[in-house]
């Protein structure tokens, strides 16, 4: 078995995108899809790390890019300002995320009908928002995500199964926040569920998070646990 | 392989207790404990059969007994009038549960440097108070459990892992009971995890569950996501 990838570029209000596939070569015939939706900087190494573990997990994981082909914040003013439009414009984020869902889908190596999706950060917002327009996936994952109740598709009924894992001390998502995505989710009608880790801030699968002031801290108990929840979560919602 | 088991009587305070332990005859040498600590009404088949799940896994199963050998209540109210004196006298309850603890514990079969305890129901609020009192142990799992603290070993540390199953339409575990339970096991220094169901009521791993009044359905999906917490805990918690 090895891993391939491929760049997968695609289009949406005419900015240029750029995604990466990441396939198990031995496997054979159409694989389910997992997109991979970015951290605020922007598509990075660690969105395509995370598409090649799904990969070896036998999905097609799809590292979705929604800034630009090439587009990488280096500093929390650059990313910031990369992420704020989107979180000004929900309408034009969900666009964009459905326009990178339907790029991956296309691919002759994805089962069309298999699809979920996992996110960091303001990527568990996006793959939330996947969920609250209605997006026709198996399944989300919001790992450390933002939860900010998207008003422009308040009350369209979720379909899509959603788990949240979060950290307790996260001082970007907070309690009031947490309980708030239950009563959301709820009225949704999802079916949802929320992992709650103790003692744990903003970030903690990402390794180079250390700045507990800023609230970004990597946990590798947490990381781990996170990994072996995800994995659970698309062998049921994608069999 | 084969599961087999084996009564375990033991005596506590002078009462003559009966706990069932379940073990894989194909496995060799000592195997990690897990007690499955019994919900209101008494050691039933409910936790033997989970003490023989457990046994599948190669540990070894021990359901352990509190009210006294063959004691198990018929009706809510000899439910409650068993329960009652041991929510009521929590020194009483943590002594009792550790009697259990050592009897399994003293068991050929048993690794004693490798235990882990589960409970359902009152079962999770006993496991949370063998955590509590500061036992000896690798893990516990609250399945949708009381949270109630106990206020005599208030301020111990907690040096066993956490996990609490919890359905957030539990009646008797209040949205108010799980968020102080947060707090409770933060101040005490847990390692603590809480998974919340959506959608979900007490008693949601027991299929004779079927009474929405009162607030206990049971919920095959909540069931199965659960039992794989609790298998990926242990594999954790008892490596």
């Amino acid at each position: 078995m090895a891993i391939i990838t491929r760049d997968v570029d695609y289009e949406h209000d005419g900015v240029a995108l750029r995604g990466q596939l990441a396939l198990d070569d031995a496997t054979d015939g159409p694989r389910p899809l997992v997109l991979v939706s970015h951290a605020w900087a922007g598509r990075s190494p660690f969105e395509d790390d995370k598409a090649r573990a799904l990969a070896e997990l036998g999905y097609a994981g799809f590292a979705l890019d929604l800034y630009g082909a090439g587009v990488l914040g280096n500093s929390t003013e650059e990313n910031s300002a990369l992420m704020t439009p989107f979180i000004e414009d929900r309408a034009l984020l969900q666009d964009r995320l459905r326009s990178a869902l339907a790029a991956a889908r296309a691919q002759d190596e994805v089962d069309p009908g298999r699809c979920a999706a996992i996110g960091f950060c303001f990527g568990g917002l996006c793959v939330l928002d996947l969920a609250r327009c209605g997006t026709d996936l198996r399944g989300v994952v919001s790992v450390h995500g933002l939860f900010m109740p998207a008003a422009n598709v308040a009350g369209t009924p979720i379909t899509a199964k959603v788990l949240a894992l979060h950290g307790w001390d996260d001082p970007m998502a907070t309690h009031e926040q947490a309980l708030a995505l239950t009563q959301e989710m709820t009225a949704a009608g999802a079916d949802w569920q929320l992992h709650v880790y103790g003692n744990t801030m903003h970030a903690f699968t990402n390794p180079a998070a250390n700045d507990p002031d800023f609230g970004t801290v990597y946990d590798a108990t947490a990381d781990r646990r996170a990994w072996q929840s995800i994995r659970d979560f698309l062998a049921e919602v994608l069999a």
